[in-house]
């Protein structure tokens, strides 16, 4: 399972940190690197770091958008030095991995690291469907990025290696489908006027929270797409009929 | 408890790594670093990693010899890359860390990790109670040190959080105490001509081996070394008698 499994860093600031992350990703048995704008890449520093795994730097993926980082992928695990106060659900890794794992063993799942010096930004968290803590020292929380990467490249790897298959319960969406959703989701409400009274990138986040822990399936993505169609359309036929009464 | 656990680096080789050591060490809440023979430090580098660490960095204790860095530590956990043929017990860090935060209740305990390239010398392995192997891609087990010390220190400090405290059941000798007895024991092994038939270094390795397996108490430690004491006397008294009788 451990092949569906991708790093995704985003926004890197120290090229070194990007090799070791790899190095620790290889050590666990994770081979996927995703890099999202990385500030300097490829690097001397990031190979000299990365200690013989070379293999995972040549095939990173290097992406210029963390949509194009996450194509494909139904399960988000962002991580957060912070437990935020509205926010979707915070596990810590040995309560998430047994999760990945599960999720892992038939679609694609991306662990998701954000910036060195302020980590995710509200737009990757709200594209997590969980999100994960280190448990730290509180006065002194901030681990180096490949630190994090090793911890949770190792609790990923004990989970598989105690793993039990179950039936998969259900046929989460992928990344672009939600995505998709989102977009027709804002389009909608903002022409019915909802937005007129409410901060569009605020409820944006809370609905996405709202749907992260619903963990939308593809069908249900077409039937809440098809809701909001017929919405749309309600909204033009009743616009329309204004315009001719009046006209 | 982890105010009882000291970190010990090796013959620790580039300085980056002994200040990524110190911030992961401080993010789970350990601030007692030992270095033996490091080849630079204080250095910049060192500072640099360190990034807001650097009171461990400055508290830390430059050592000329393992039993300089051990001194009063009654449980010593050696780290190693290698399941060693011969070899005293090793375990996971997930078995281990729960038996290290009991020892920690009440007396001194090492974390003992080896230089960059190698690992531990059989001589600082023969100073350790337990190993720890941290399960790794077998064709890539590498860690860097910082990483391995992240791992560890981490595995520390949830199972502090999760630990009960248990009655202590024995009264472990400390670690000079031990290395008097060794000591004591090889001296004793050559004047009685017993290593006139034996490799002295294998055999000393094995002794050890058995007695980190059996943690010697104090009191224990006391009876061997009268047995020791009794034994060269007795030797003393026969080639005395010997000397007479043959004057």
């Amino acid at each position: 399972m451990l092949e569906n499994i991708r790093v995704v860093l985003s926004h890197t600031t120290h090229p070194g940190n990007i090799g070791a992350a790899a190095r620790a990703m290889k050590t666990m048995g994770l081979q996927h690197l995703y890099l999202i704008n990385p500030r300097h890449f490829p690097d001397a520093q990031a190979s000299a770091m990365a200690a013989g795994a070379d293999d995972i730097l040549a095939n990173a993926r290097v992406c210029s958008s963390i949509d194009e980082a996450l194509q494909g992928v139904v399960y988000t695990v962002g991580m957060t030095a912070r437990l935020r106060d509205i926010s979707i659900e915070v596990k810590t890794p040995r309560e998430a991995m047994p999760l990945v794992v599960q999720e892992a063993t038939s679609q694609a799942v991306a662990l998701l690291f954000g910036t060195e010096m302020s980590g995710l930004t509200n737009e990757e968290t709200g594209r997590s469907q969980l999100l994960v803590n280190i448990p730290a020292n509180p006065d002194f929380s901030s681990l180096n990025l490949a630190a994090a990467v090793q911890v949770m490249a190792y609790e990923l790897s004990v989970a598989a290696q105690s793993f039990v298959a179950q039936a998969p319960v259900m046929q989460p969406a992928r990344h672009e489908q939600v995505e998709g959703f989102f977009a027709h989701l804002e389009k909608t409400l903002f022409e019915i006027g909802f937005f007129t009274t409410q901060n569009p990138t605020r409820m944006m986040q809370r609905l996405r929270r709202l749907y992260a822990r619903a963990r939308l399936e593809q069908d249900e993505i077409n039937i809440l797409r098809g809701m909001l169609s017929v919405t749309t359309e309600y909204n033009a036929r009743l616009k329309n009929r204004y315009d001719q009464e009046s006209s």
